[in-house]
């Protein structure tokens, strides 16, 4: 029986996003850097979590908050991540199916339980994400279906994978299938901590163009080409010959090939909440114009259109129908 | 060694709250009463649940809403409820606790799973309730610490309490040991429904002056008294000498003693969300006004701008310090 085709096909950390309100000083108290995603063993988030306030919990993790984001803008998308078989598992199993997005990965039925990352958001509305990965440490090869790969026009992956040690041999195996059935793959370089700890592997894979197109805010490039000037990033990753898209949170993004690149404003928002899975909507919006034919211009601007209702609320799922806001803000998405 | 002084303690059945957007036909389709709170047994939960949207899941229960309201606005509070030693049971007493709230109700280590409430919201905030009550079938007169109950200068329940076989048990236990002390007892009738199951018995309570407070809204006032005329209602229990106060959501709320009707206005708003814990956060501002010796007027303008504050984002658990938000809006509460 042939395969459902999808346009995207998503593979990532599969994570439950645990979100409490917190001041400064309970960062700087806990050693925690503003901003970043920290990596932390089941003892530390249990302590972490002892300590931190009372929380929302919202099915989470970057590539799954993208293609989920791709789903409400009317995308077709399926979803490859390992939950264990608990309460938090199960949440986000009902979760990513019941927004629409195809998802068969099984159960791990022993071992380290369901991820979760313990978000802690400040006043200002930045996030800080500490992420205990539990069962995604055994995403491996053997969860990749090759004819879901084969059906997919786009496969995308988040630089989070080299975290766990077997998910790059599965991403490495899909992006193989993938470009061997003409179908394109694209990478978010995730973090710049993320950068920091994989950077040559991650220049490597744009180099040998394993990717074709990349997604980064201004700090993963810049931590990638190691250099504090963002025009120089820039510069530098052009002359890789893929496509790019860069965020800069409210200074909107750049759209980068090798032979242009378009800057676009960000989209007006009324009141910031939580920046968690602003870059994540934003690929979901930017991948939903290029699978659908729109032009750079119109990718982008879908980029930031779900960005910005992303972080005008709690969590990283959207709390709206993201095809008919776009449809609402004159940027319907082509059938 | 004496136990802490408290001053508002409460017992309720503690519950995680599920909470999924919906559109009006789903409530149509799956046979669901709007606004009100329907029991379901565990397979019906189950079956809700797949049918239900991608979900939040954030702490409830309605007298425990009420108590980390009290806690938000500097209240000493304590809180007896039952849940199972699992995912959702833990996640709750880290909730509490971490709103400040004093909770050593001990975990039942067998049996029915912590109680999940599925709330479904509509686009116009409105909230229909579906409780799988499970380990709160376990509350019973054991539960009841007599030296907390003692300290507590008011013990405030709900009439759900009703629902679970023994809690109602532990709770004219408690309500005995309270007044006993020279503590005052508070009641809110939870709902309409609940109202009309329990009604002669509710009545029983509030004429024998087991309750000295009682919190309703017009439906629920309406369903005591067996009238379609609100006003009737409101005569009726003038006759009863117990202090009464009445939500009337968008048009506000009624204080009623024996000896006068004081009608307030509702708090402003920018945009209705969900109105769950509307009326969990009117009983808390209302309560502690009473608490700290506000007049009545204070006491229903507390009440009124929290549950302002609640039915503005999703759950019922406040997303500011209330005693701040109370302070700016120019009813500090006295120390």
């Amino acid at each position: 029986m042939p395969v459902e085709k999808f346009e995207v096909l998503g593979l990532g950390n599969a994570i439950v996003d645990v979100i409490a309100r917190t001041e400064e000083d309970f960062l700087v108290s806990h050693g925690l850097a503003k901003g970043a995603m920290m990596l932390i063993d089941e003892p530390s988030a249990h302590r972490l979590y002892d300590a931190m306030g009372a929380a929302t919990i919202i099915s989470g993790g970057s590539a799954a908050n993208t293609i989920v984001g791709l789903a409400s803008l009317g995308i077709r998308t399926s979803f490859v991540g390992k939950l264990r078989d608990d309460e938090a598992g199960q949440s986000f199993a009902h979760d990513i199916r019941k927004s629409g997005v195809h998802f068969d990965t099984p159960f791990a039925k022993e071992g380290p339980s369901t991820a979760r990352c313990l978000i802690l958001v400040t006043p200002d509305g930045e996030r800080t994400m500490n992420t205990y990965l539990g069962a995604c440490q055994n995403l491996g090869p053997d969860d990749i279906n090759e004819d879901l790969v084969r059906n997919s026009a786009i496969l995308y992956f988040e630089g989070y994978l080299w975290d766990p040690p077997a998910a790059k041999i599965a991403f490495k195996k899909a992006a193989a299938i993938s470009h061997a059935a003409g179908n394109k793959v694209a990478l978010t370089l995730s973090d710049s901590f993320c950068v920091d700890r994989y950077r040559e592997e991650f220049l490597e894979l744009i180099r040998q163009k394993t990717v074709d197109i990349v997604f980064a805010n201004q700090h993963e490039l810049k931590a990638l080409y190691q250099t504090a000037d963002f025009d120089t990033a820039v510069k530098a990753f052009r002359t890789e010959g893929v496509l790019g898209a860069i965020t800069r949170s409210e200074e909107g993004c750049l759209i980068v090939t090798r032979d242009e690149t378009l800057a676009l404003p960000a989209s007006p928002i009324e009141k910031l909440v939580d920046t968690t899975g602003a870059g994540d909507l934003f690929a979901a919006g930017f991948l939903a114009g290029l699978v659908r034919g729109c032009d750079l211009r119109d990718a982008g601007r879908l980029g930031g259109l779900a960005a910005a209702e992303i972080i005008q609320h709690y969590g990283a799922r959207p709390n709206v129908n993201l095809a008919d806001h776009a449809a609402e803000n004159g940027l319907a998405i082509p059938a």
